[in-house]
């Protein structure tokens, strides 16, 4: 089998799996408690606090565990929209984001806040001009994704992070698929808040981080929670904590040599496929390093997929989060693409482990479905 | 070390910790995938809702997996209160609960629900008399634990069960304490949702289930979710779903013969304990067999706590979710206990591996601080 959907979800390595049942053999206390076991299991989360916040240029004190990538982004959003209720209830968002964002905006929408969307640009960048023109005096928070799972195609959070400098907006970034993958540093780019999982990043699901400031406003959503400072009930899980920084740190820790290894792959595999059947959506440069979102001429993303499948190789039509979604991804749209254009979405997703071999096998394939 | 704070939190059994590596090496895909991979951890998270719904005499339509037992309880108590908001607003609950079933409902106060709480006998239980007098035509949810992590005393939920059955207001009991450690039969107690946590049974944290009975009216909290039918967002952790399930099925296999053996020892150990200096919290028969909530006159759990620990036992002084509460437990106070009576408690529960040596060791030592 050749699985080539690690955005959708990675195996966990060898060290993280080793790390978790390491942790979970010696350190099992609840870090609540305030007997010795407790006070190991808190000591070990700190640490790796510490590990985690290094990765992304930012402070041990904002990072928050979380139960992965959607609860990271549902709850930042939450907190930070109603630690800044005060001043605004108005809210920026863009057409590429994870559908957890959607989720996460649709629940504040029900309780008085308003949401706009800026515009996507042909290549799948939002439009900074349509961001400065949404801009409001009651704008309490700008969310736009690093990268979106979909289209792979980056955001420029810097200079999003420049129009926002003098507005009191806060900005957060999903950045679950961009963690790890490529630099993230959320001083230079103004960032308050970010979320990341864990299960992108060859650790554990159920687990992930956000990172807000210290310093900046969030209210708990749930009130009178002991844990974390109140951002998120529930014992915390130090095994899965564990695992998450170790592969983090192991990720991180080659990343500029991965990223460059990815893109020459990535290059080299779109040369590989036929011209004629194949397109790419989005920019071909500002786009993530291990990401590719394709379309075959006259023929469904779904129907794609399940040929690959069929013959032993895993890729994506879409967000695995959305399975059963019917309509076309709203981020295609964004990006002008027909309805029919966006159907035939499917996209190919490399990890550490993926060899040209299987991207060899797979251009083959993919050449020979175009053909049929 | 001798660890009798299994109420907080246990450690991983050895089968659940094996069972969690195999699983994250072979079935990582995400189910929610439409290859291969996907489809087969669909089918394993299948597997599992079958095991431990029939565990609780339930359906496996109603098991969702949920981020452990706080998240079970407060994503299940909104669920229902938003799926029953057309026919009231009211709902009912105990001094008993786990925090976090106040965390939802306070929650649920901001967007216009009423909450009541159920007066509390002497010995722990709820007065169900007072149950009786609360219930309103607008009562929609009336959630009671199965037994309280503080109190250890169980709630009678068939008789509880009985007097809401010919109302229209949903059942719901947080039974992460009891869950596996003494029977449940939802039909039987005409329960129709239940809160399980897989850290309390010898399998990981960040896992556990919430029992909704198929049929049962319910709401997305987040609207737009693929997951679970809409009950959470967020890729399922198949490694951790799996080890629960492993631990959660070898727990109730020896369930009767380990609740007699806990029973005993229970019974033993307030029999060692000099009882002109230990009272018991709550009733003596109707409580969880592995639980104790004791005090020693004229001092505090607290000081009791951090004695033990530094003599290398690990009991605990209340719940674990709560550090930093400074008030007594409002559990204790429902009893009828004074504040000065309520500071004392701390808690010793068992694990499938205490031995009677180590709860020798344990009660002497409390002889001796109680002597001090």
């Amino acid at each position: 089998m050749i699985y080539l959907d690690h955005c959708a979800t990675t195996p966990m390595s060898a060290a993280a799996l080793e790390g978790y049942r390491k942790t979970a053999e010696r350190f099992y206390g609840n870090e609540q408690s305030l007997h010795d076991y407790g006070e190991e299991a808190a000591q070990l989360a700190a640490h790796c606090r510490k590990q985690l916040a290094a990765i992304i240029h930012g402070s041990e004190k904002g990072i928050y565990f979380t139960g992965g990538g959607s609860d990271s982004n549902i709850t930042t959003l939450l907190s930070l929209a109603y630690g800044r209720k005060d001043r605004g209830h108005h809210i920026i968002t863009s057409p590429f984001e994870h559908p957890s964002v959607g989720q996460g905006l649709e629940k504040l929408k029900t309780e008085g806040f308003t949401v706009s969307v800026v515009d996507g640009r042909r290549n799948g960048e939002i439009c900074l001009d349509s961001l400065a023109s949404l801009l409001r005096e009651d704008t309490i928070l700008v969310t736009i994704c690093h990268a979106s799972s979909e289209t792979g195609v980056l955001q420029p959070l810097e200079d999003i992070g420049e129009l926002l400098r003098s507005h009191q907006a806060l900005f957060h970034s999903d950045c679950v698929q961009s963690f790890t993958k490529i630099p993230i540093d959320v001083t230079a780019a103004g960032l308050d808040a970010v979320s990341m999982s864990a299960h992108k990043v060859q650790g554990p699901k159920n687990t992930g981080a956000s990172y807000i400031a210290p310093g900046t406003d969030w209210e708990a959503v749930y009130p009178g929670s002991a844990h974390q400072h109140g951002f998120k009930p529930g014992t915390l899980d130090i095994p899965g904590i564990a695992a998450f920084t170790e592969a983090a740190v192991e990720a991180a820790a080659v990343m500029n040599e991965q990223e460059d290894r990815w893109r020459a792959m990535q290059q080299w595999f779109l040369r590989e496929l036929d011209p004629a059947a194949y397109q790419l959506f989005g920019d071909r440069d500002k786009r993530l390093p291990h990401h590719l979102a394709l379309r075959v001429v006259h023929r469904e993303g779904q129907w794609i997929m399940l040929e690959c499948s069929r013959r032993g190789i895993a890729v994506s039509s879409g967000s695995a989060c959305k399975t059963g979604a019917s309509s076309p991804p709203a981020s295609l749209a964004a990006m002008g693409h027909t309805p029919e254009e966006a159907h035939g979405l499917f996209r190919i997703s490399f990890g550490r482990t993926t060899t040209y071999r299987e991207l060899w096998e797979t251009a083959d394939i993919l050449n020979e479905l175009a053909g049929v």
